[in-house]
């Protein structure tokens, strides 16, 4: 791929094509700019995976070094491949406030300690070579949400970040108008834009008209209200403590990352309460049931979180009771489901009130918008061309019909995938190209793409168990010792298999020597390995991973 | 567990949390009878499972010999696992024709050839010792499907089978007419009734309504349409076939299980077409795609099934394109959300239209009641007692309610899991005591409870990989060969390791020595397998599976 040309390339290396692990490369004349990096949480499916991240072995073959790495909000689904990206690709990080401080937690418990960081505000543009960068607010389910303006010699890019138009701002602006602002005596040559809720009609109610959801089932309720939300939305968390103090209940925070983000939010002035309002779990039993709100993590299920160390009894300060309501404020993340399911169904055995925003809507909202805010956005930028990002196919190409439906003529309307090379100025021409993209799983013991040998040599054993066989013979390939096996994951008469090796050996051997095969020890293996697969196939039924070590012995 | 005990005690295996492997065992006096064998698929986080299935443990332990198996109707999650039960626990088989075709078929497969079968009539009791058992036709989503009344001296039990009711039945009877019909004169001491859309308001639409829908999609759509159902459902293929008529479209059925069941249920005058209206796929090619139907099994996206190898665009004779329609006249089985998700996706890259009933509901009905059916059926029976199955805890206890609602004396409302022994008769007690109950997995090469080691040991190799090493030493425990080493799933340094085993050997020996410890060669491969662990814990940063070999070379 030719390096320096007279063109804006734009690369998303994740987020087009699934919902998380968004990431964008772009390529301005001569300079490389990141945009986000993030991550996908593993679900049931993916088996021995920490966290998905997108593979970045394009950037590697073509030894890109980014000037920066420009990060729009402090989501897991954009900055939570960034501590292991910024080891391989180390460079200035730019993001709002809340944002930074985010990634400074990351990075600290990733040990990394030498990173730049600059904070930029909106509306300040901050210069690159070939390149303007102005950030700008937009409402989102976390404080200091960004939409990017990137402005060169060959075309302005508009980068929405993930957002939605909130007609009553906790973020007191108004995404559309921010726009407007931003956009005033300029063009945009290329519009990308978050395609999340790209299916779901109208509009969203305000992250505003939750408080009063959540307030009310505070005074109406016996019990303690126990309440799950995303750590990091700082706007819900604000209404949940307001709702708390006007209902004269204290709040538990529970779940670390709870801790974590309302130190974070309030230190720097997105989060306001009376610390006299929070009490440590250890003290809840002090105060009536009716008295409690315990704030936890784990509205996705996720096994070791605060609300499932609830449902399940573990913790030993606080348990749930069937006078006790539990609000789970949050959607179900795709690929959650069942972990929800069975952390919904542990909660009624409980014989608690278990309340979901399937069950009530009114006590979650969504942090991007939903059609008439993704339409109105277009309408306001009147991008000459569009891509859509941040969702599956189904998701991009629903949004482009979108833009179409908003006035950009169709054949500006791209469909990237994670991979594809989009021409973006100073004309915009769409997919130029493809280049290699995929998905990197954090694994125990390292970093593997999901096509590597090691992680597809992970995944069969567990269909298949592992077996090997030892031999230890002469110089003359008598055998000195009984075979040794040594098996794991599987059942079967080792006695039976270290007698048969015996012979399987010798038959290796003679088929060595009467093949005239002269490839030495490797051949004589694999025979071997060959031989030990089949003769415990036909006695078990199904192909075992046979792994032979042979011992030559050449004197005592 | 005593045995002959004068009353009647039922033990569900299956089924009673969770949708999906029914199971109950019905002990009455001395006589033992086993209802239905259901299975569950697994879904992406039951890696290496093959197919999931009630743990009989407790039938084991207590050597029951069940005097017959009892099946209700020939759904995968009531018949699933009968090939690998039947071959432990032979018995008697009965259940309607359609229901025992589908079993013989299955037992072919599974080389089962000596099994008797019993094709019993509905309303005709069979009679066993201490026991008349009455089967009755229910509306559901398959042929021939039965609800079974139990009649005893020590009290009459009815069970539901999987059953809605529908006002215009294909089966030509409703549900609540034939109940009505059965217990005519009788009294009812515990009915056991289907839980699986207890949460659902009001009753679905009949099945056949389905038929002016899909007709309609038939007649309007420019190019093939291409149908997902269960072929299961012989109703739902009916009213295909008929819509292909009226709409002079040819059917193509592709998926084995398409013509299997449809060869079974025409052969036994279920489902009715004329043979020249059927084409094979091999000549599609020959007919306008407006006048193509092809009707395919895959609607769970699972991988090789009809639908995932035309939407993959693996099928040489036929290829979907963008003026096609695919219907998917299903519902999601929990836990294949993803699955679906990927195939619809994979559907919208061919650009064709697809519907789901989540965007048309009129091409898809539940073969469940809901909860007015339900209400229904057990206002008609006046049960002493209920016992709700078929469904996860929630399901149970929301169907208790329901029972409670319908003139059920709430102490007479049981809710059994899995495992539970429910004294039903002659006094309805409720549940006394619980057994060994849990899943079984199987697994290539086996069947393994879900917590057996080796089951266990499988799993944890997709997080840890295996390396094996491999002492040869003399009987004075001097190395006589290089250490060998044997790797899967890990990416490490043999050389180095090899070398660092000799020391690791030389340690574990003067730490017996010096310990004193006299366990011989367990206690110095435990010492080793530690210590290798160790070393490349520190080296790698991951806990490996270690196996260890030692050959002990007593002479050359």
């Amino acid at each position: 791929m030719k390096k320096n040309q007279r063109n804006i390339r734009i690369i998303p290396l994740g987020g087009c094509g699934e919902i998380g692990m968004n990431m964008t490369i772009f390529l301005i004349e001569d300079r490389v700019f990141f945009v986000d990096a993030g991550a996908l949480f593993p679900d049931a499916s993916h088996i021995g995976v920490d966290l998905i991240m997108p593979d970045t072995s394009f950037i590697d073959q073509n030894l890109l070094k980014p000037d920066a790495w420009l990060i729009t909000h402090g989501h897991e689904d954009h900055i939570g491949a960034l501590s292991y990206l910024y080891k391989k690709y180390p460079a200035p990080v730019y993001g709002t406030e809340f944002t930074i401080e985010l990634i400074r937690a990351k990075f600290e418990d990733a040990g990394i300690s030498r990173a730049i960081f600059n904070v930029w505000k909106f509306y300040q543009p901050v210069l690159f070579r070939n390149l303007k960068v102005t950030p700008f607010p937009v409402n989102h389910s976390i404080a200091d949400a960004a939409g990017l303006f990137l402005e060169s010699k060959l075309g302005n890019i508009l980068h929405m970040g993930d957002f939605r138009i909130d007609q009553n701002p906790p973020e007191k602006t108004m995404t559309h108008e921010s726009l407007k602002k931003i956009l005033t005596g300029k063009t945009v040559t290329l519009m990308m834009s978050d395609s999340t809720n790209s299916f779901q009609q109208g509009t969203d109610n305000s992250e505003s008209d939750v408080l009063p959801s959540i307030a009310n089932y505070l005074s109406t309720c016996k019990g303690a209200v126990i309440i799950a939300t995303f750590a990091s939305n700082v706007w819900r968390l604000q209404s949940i403590f307001r709702a708390a103090k006007s209902t004269k209940r204290k709040i538990v925070l529970f779940g670390r990352s709870m801790f974590r983000n309302s130190e974070i939010a309030s230190r720097l002035g997105y989060l306001h309460y009376d610390p006299e309002d929070i009490i440590p779990i250890s003290e809840a039993h002090k105060y009536a049931r009716e008295k409690l709100c315990i704030l936890c993590t784990g509205s996705q299920g996720e096994m070791f979180s605060g609300l499932s160390r609830l449902a399940w009894g573990s913790v030993s300060e606080f348990q749930v009771t069937l006078a006790d309501t539990v609000l789970l404020s949050s959607r179900s993340i795709p690929g959650n489901e069942k972990a929800i399911d069975a952390l919904v169904t542990q909660l009624s055995r409980l014989d608690c009130q278990v309340i979901t925003a399937k069950e009530d809507r009114s006590i979650h909202v969504s942090g991007h918008g939903f059609k008439e805010d993704l339409k109105e956005c277009i309408r306001i930028a009147q991008p000459k061309a569009f891509m859509p990002v941040h969702g599956t196919y189904r998701h991009l190409k629903q949004h482009r019909l979108l833009a179409m439906e908003s006035g950009v003529m169709p054949e500006n309307c791209f469909l990237a995938e994670n991979g594809d090379v989009v021409v973006a100025g100073p004309e915009p021409v769409g997919v130029i190209d493809n280049v290699s993209s995929g998905r990197d799983y954090v694994c125990p013991g390292g970093i593997y793409s999901r096509d590597s040998f090691v992680y597809k040599e992970r995944v069969s054993l567990v269909r298949s168990g592992v077996v090997t066989v030892s031999f230890c013979f002469s110089p003359d390939h008598k055998l000195l010792a009984p075979v040794g096996i040594a098996c794991r994951g599987v059942s079967i008469d080792e006695k039976d298999l270290s007698i048969r090796c015996d012979k399987i050996f010798d038959n290796a051997l003679q088929n060595k020597v009467k093949k005239g095969k002269n490839g030495g020890v490797p051949v004589l293996k694999e025979d071997i390995r060959l031989s030990v697969r089949k003769y415990l196939e036909n006695k078990y039924g199904f192909k075992m991973t046979i792994l032979v070590i042979l011992n030559s012995i050449s004197s005592k």
